[in-house]
């Protein structure tokens, strides 16, 4: 195994930093959001949620377990889950990255304490969990099938990351803790320790990444062997079976991912890191492999993943239930994590695609517009209204009516404010031609090419809204660089203005304009965010007969509500119309529309009938109906109703 | 509370016997299944599933729990999970059963000898279980929401009762550790021990049979303190919600059954059994409205219930994947349960029709051919081949593919050989008008009516491969009296000869001759077993744009064996063909068939597409087959295949 970290490129404040591939990620230094839709959510995350987050993990007293621990009293009075000490680090990660954006001085003081409260219950070999170890505790990796210990290590290292790559200079000793418990790591799973990983991965990414941020070699290496022990059967065969936890298959022979949708893509990142920085070209084969078949068979129309609420897992090909779309919300942060480490690996904008579908669709969704109530799993399609869940009370994890203020299991409201934190690394990347925009979105963009040459541009746009894309060029180079701009795979149509010239046809994938750009040269992309019928492929039974309708990248939804301000009358429940006809689906005014047949009542009795005697064949009509559309990640912020993506059709 | 149980029926030969309600059980003793499709599974049982089990049970040391149990070492060896001890005593009551049904003196041994192993382990007050309660064990009840021990003595109390009712003069002791169990039950949970009820319903029909089969009516009025408290939170509130063990809200109040559904089943029939013996009509209206609801919304077209793996429960209204499908056959044997009891109650044919389309769908589906292999849940789309189970080792509970031999948690295959053990019992009822015939089977039915008058039919009939099906008057009487033979709902243009009469036609329901009849008399009733073609209600959105087939009372199925043997070509999987047209189902000389298209391979990348570029409307047609379409219970049978009820017809 070779581990070369290459150290020029450690100090880029972002989650990732490669040492080679396709593309070089910005910092949130090099691109500043400046307005539009993600601006206003990341306000919201660093105003309210980051508060909102550390109140509960207060009142649950998961903060509390390190106090505890420091005072030896944990023992008796642990409180939550084996993996609530991760919830805190992740906490940790995104108040670094809020930090790193706006430069908050309360949230680095709040930062500052809850570190020092960590530090004190770290032991002194660098081990830190306080749900093991202690007299009257269970043992050290005792548990690794369910223990979390690795998990949490994982996810203390990425908020060290976070800490390292903004403020490397900050002296609240978050870094030194990571430090510390690394080498511990590093010592009891090495190749002299114990053979084996962890339930839940995620230590793997973070390892590797900590490594690349400290030029530490020893713990890339370190993720390198997780990786490579993992599918070798070290962990129990469970009831749920070892692909579970991915513990089923070496990661390089499989094709697809599979288990807890979660552990698949944080191992899959994990993965594709020990793959870049040891040039292992064929496990990164392998994973462009999974990541292509996920993406083929697996994934949700909104980029979500995971069809069963059993085991939190992938099904099989074709099984998107919409209804029972588990569709978690950290699946998909995990999954925002594997595809932007093959972008930066290939370069491909099929990347970018999902990344920007994921993000509005899912990771969008999660969070009320408050930014202080949260979607676990994310359903297409919501049978009940359910009730209004109390704002002072944590609830199970996939109840799927409205979104919740917290969690016995809280995995997603944290992951949700790191990810909004660090947006602004998603945006645009460099590589020796020039520089890329990968997502729309109003954003000064002030870096260097690799070259050295300075380079700024300012994107304006008010996407997804409206199709125009204006990037400015605000520098002057005598040397030409190439600017390229991802045009989505829906965009047919889309056209792109170079500076002076006329508008020409930009194809989906990537467009590029090469010129010695000089201040105020303008390139312009416009694409069509119209609204558009779509349909899926007829394996994916449970949406047969029904389309969903998309605009620009926002898949679109009905909500009940909105069928009872339409006149629907009866219940105003999605689950009694269908679409009049897809030529219905039209944009009046900003808003998308669709007509809607009101379906007769259910008979109430055996509901399988002689074809042509049911409704589905000979379908009294009562009520047509125009309702709005709205985007997905909108619906349930108007109290409790009914909603779906997939609108029948036939 | 009044609980008057009136002695005259406690001798009946069959699971339930109520003292009041619309019709009178016949026992297994008055109805002989002589031959058929039923003959040859319970010859099948009680010749290898009997053994089998027991094989099993002796292997995973769950008997030998209650020889270590007596020898006090228990604690430190038990095996099994939890409700182990439930299985023993399922197939206690199925051996018991079996002695009724055959006379088998081999089986009747064997029972005593296991009887007097379980006999050892009880305690001096009545309390059993090999769990609970010793030295180095947790406290008796201290885990009521899972310990299972209520759970248990209602599967020891229903042996005692099949014992009791098929050989009241044994002596193995069986009925006296019932008895004695259900004494402690009463202390120990009456109106002034533990205000509590257990996790797992059970004990509810079972005590209240215990009551009727002994004449204790204190056992009646535990089961309907146990009903009562049901529903008022005396339980967790665990993550999958009180609903998961019909906790959320009182019986009576409830419209539907909601959360796991076996404890829904089981619960529901002991709450008919208390209304009944309670006189407490407002119970029982709320229990038939709970049928209806469940039969009208949550319930698979193979009589399946349970939509849900997370929780193994029901889902929403309307939620009812065919590939997701849990379809547990425990579910299934409580809803016959459930059923039978409210067919006794009101006498509607509705109820005969479900426990029928059950009876094939679903409980003859779970075992092979063989007897020696079992479906715990039952698919109605398999998307996956599988792969061929070992024979000797057990499994987890929900791998949907082939059938297994034993199963970590088995309470399914005691509970099929219990069933059809007793299967007698449901073929026909009398009333003070005269026999009523619910099932089709050759059989000789041999009773007598309420005022004493002898009868004797034979049934003779080929159902359901044939319609035709014969009703043989042996006895004469002066008095007229009344044959009842049940039109089941789907069988349109049915015929009813009366003796010497012509057909007339028998509308869906119930057919009524009454007549003194004459021995030789002959009555026939011709139901027309020809395959229909049935489509869904459209709020059933899993199943849109599909339809199923139907042969007689069992649902047909798609086997990709099939489609591979009819020249389909390209893997042969039942998730690339759509069904030609719904007029290519036909039968040919006995068999099934349907044309069925090939689609066009899927594409391998993002599979929602613009509606008119996906296969779904636009799709190139390769190739056409016919292949045979084959019952349900019958799939999976030779080898690992695909399998589809729902055809894709649009």
């Amino acid at each position: 195994m070779i581990v070369n970290l290459t150290s020029t490129t450690r100090t880029v404040a972002t989650p990732v930093v490669p040492s080679r591939g396709a593309l070089r990620p910005l910092g949130l230094d090099d691109v500043r959001i400046t307005g539009g839709v993600w601006a206003r959510r990341q306000a919201i995350n660093g105003r309210a949620t980051l508060a909102h987050i550390e109140y509960w993990m207060e009142h649950e007293s998961w903060l509390g377990n390190f106090d505890a621990a420091a005072a030896g009293t944990v023992a008796e009075h642990r409180a939550g889950r084996e993996f609530s000490d991760s919830e805190v680090y992740k906490l940790l990660e995104a108040m670094a990255w809020e930090v790193g954006r706006s430069d908050d001085a309360e949230v680095d003081a709040r930062l500052t304490t809850l570190v020092a409260r960590i530090a004190a219950a770290q032991e002194p070999d660098g081990y830190l969990n306080t749900q093991f170890g202690r007299p009257g505790q269970r043992a050290r990796y005792s548990d690794l099938e369910w223990g979390h210990e690795l998990y949490c290590f994982g996810h203390l290292f990425q908020a060290a990351v976070a800490r390292l790559r903004t403020r490397p200079d900050a002296t609240d000793g978050l870094v030194q803790i990571a430090r510390l418990a690394a080498d511990h790591v590093c010592a009891a799973f090495g190749s002299g320790g114990l053979q084996r990983v962890g339930g839940h991965p995620e230590i793997e990414p973070a390892l590797a990444e900590l490594g690349r941020a400290t030029g530490e070699a020893r713990y890339v290496e370190q993720a390198a062997l997780f990786v490579a022990r993992r599918g070798t059967g070290t962990l129990a065969d469970i009831e749920l079976g070892r692909s579970y936890y991915q513990d089923d298959m070496p990661v390089r022979d499989a094709t697809v991912l599979r288990g807890h949708a979660v552990r698949a893509n944080y191992l899959a990142a994990g993965a594709v890191d020990v793959a870049i920085e040891t040039d292992d070209s064929e496990l990164l084969a392998a994973l462009t492999t999974q990541w292509e078949n996920t993406i083929a068979h697996r994934t949700y129309i909104t980029g979500g993943q995971g069809a069963h609420h059993s085991g939190e897992s992938f099904g099989d090909d074709w099984e998107l239930p919409p209804d029972r779309a588990y569709s978690e919300t950290c699946a998909s942060v995990g999954s925002i994590m594997f595809s932007w480490r093959l972008l930066l690996a290939q370069g491909l904008p099929r990347y970018a695609d999902l990344i920007e579908r994921t993000l509005y669709n899912v990771v969008a969704t999660s969070p009320s517009h408050e930014g202080t109530a949260f979607f676990y799993t994310n359903t297409l399609h919501q049978r009940q209204p359910g009730t209004t869940p109390a704002t002072d009370v944590s609830v199970p994890r996939a109840t799927s009516s409205l979104r919740a203020p917290w969690f016995a299991v809280s995995c997603c409201p944290p992951n949700v404010a790191r990810t909004f934190a660090s947006l602004a690394a998603y945006v645009a990347t460099v590589d020796d031609t020039g520089l890329q925009i990968h997502q729309y979105v109003p954003s000064q963009i002030r870096t260097h090419l690799p070259d050295g040459r300075a380079l700024e541009l300012d994107v304006e746009t008010d996407y997804p809204a409206d199709g125009r894309i204006r990037v400015i060029v605000r520098t002057s180079h005598a040397e030409p660089w190439t600017l390229s701009l991802r045009v989505p795979a829906w965009a047919t149509g889309a056209t792109l203005t170079p500076p002076g010239d006329l508008p020409t046809p930009a194809a989906p994938g990537t467009v590029r304009v090469t010129s010695a750009f000089t201040a105020g040269d303008v390139v312009e992309l416009w694409v069509p965010v119209g609204p558009r019928v779509v349909a899926a492929d007829p394996r994916i039974d449970a949406v047969r007969g029904c389309v969903a309708v998309e605009r620009g990248p926002e898949v679109m939804c009905l909500e009940s509500i909105d069928l009872a301000g339409a006149g629907a009358g009866r219940d105003a429940d999605v689950g009694h119309v269908h679409l009049a006809s897809r030529d219905s689906v039209r944009e009046v005014d900003g808003q998308v529309v669709a007509r809607f047949e009101v379906d007769a009542p259910p008979a109430d009795d055996w509901p399988y009938g002689a074809s042509g005697a049911v409704p589905d064949v000979d379908r009294p009509t009562t009520t047509v109906v125009e309702a709005p559309l709205i985007a997905y990640h909108d619906w349930a912020n108007r109290g409790p109703s009914t909603m779906r993506v997939w609108l029948p059709s036939t």
